[in-house]
């Protein structure tokens, strides 16, 4: 029982870095995000967190691994797929944006090479084979960077900047919203 | 003819200086930009920067004025209007992307509220009342916000985080691939 409690202390003390980190790496970036006051945020010692994680690197790594949670784009009909996407992402930034890894990683990668590289291969590692599981490897090809760009788009515009046209809208409106366009975009590859 | 020598010194010398506070917010961001950095890039005495900006706000300000140069939509006919909108972005970004105002604007936004500030005030100021000329204020306004996502979501995709199927595809398949997808957000305003 007592190691078990130490491991669920454990869990919840690696939670509360992790969360501290993105917050940080969120506000700061990369650069300027320093061990020591993530640490201070997590309200522990920065030996603690060079213990749970090594250094700065891994934390962020770790920090911003992006699960996109994409589902099985092959079973769904191809007429129901643009939605299907769109009302993913909408779905998952309007919970908490600050705590999305996903917006946390955009934020850093605009001026940071490293957390641009971990957004390419996100990129590269979920959507890309996600739209090829619905259309074939080609037509995949052709159009998952721009299905990318107009996803990315909207976190960016809606949660980031707050562009009112955009944070104007409501949840269901933005799905609506956007869904003809990424049609018209997967549409182009038939 | 001195009084001349001296205005013309004076402009040039604070071309140059906006020209390095351009590549050091686009590098960095508005936080990590200091004065002495602008001033050392620029090859000045930092007292010069503020004799001329006063301080990094209003520098910040003169730096990052984005004039889009919109065309006068209301004289493009609707069906051209979503390839003439796409193409105007991605000729001025083709150009020299680092020197483009408004992308390096859209890397300080994303941590800055500053510069959110000045990228909503954009839009608002200046791609909202061209589409209000093309459309009507009504239809622009239920619009505005999705497109605006979309031109910055390339913009962000190509030039910024270089996502690989966005990079490879050539300017001209860049806008004959988001083209209909503008044109399908348009058409949903109608």
């Amino acid at each position: 029982m007592a190691a078990h409690e130490v491991g669920s202390r454990g869990a919840q003390t690696r939670a509360a870095i992790l969360r501290a980190a993105r917050e940080r790496f969120a506000a700061q970036g990369y650069e300027r995000t320093t061990i020591r006051a993530v640490a201070a945020d997590a309200d522990i010692d920065p030996s603690m967190v060079m213990r749970y994680f090594g250094n700065k690197e891994k934390l962020f790594d770790e920090a911003l691994a992006v699960d996109l949670r994409l589902p099985d784009l092959g079973a769904v009909p191809e007429s129901e797929l643009p939605q299907a996407l769109v009302r993913h992402f909408v779905e998952r930034w309007e919970g908490d944006p600050s705590d999305d890894a996903l917006l946390v990683l955009l934020r850093s990668a605009v001026t940071n090479e490293r957390a641009a590289q971990r957004m390419r291969e996100t990129f590269a590692g979920q959507v890309a084979p996600a739209l090829a599981a619905a259309l074939g490897p080609e037509r995949a090809a052709r159009v998952a960077g721009l299905v990318a760009a107009q996803l990315l788009g909207l976190g960016l515009a809606r949660y980031l900047l707050r562009l009112p046209g955009v944070v104007s809208l409501s949840a269901d409106a933005v799905v609506a919203g956007l869904t003809p366009a990424v049609r018209a975009t997967l549409a182009e590859s038939g």
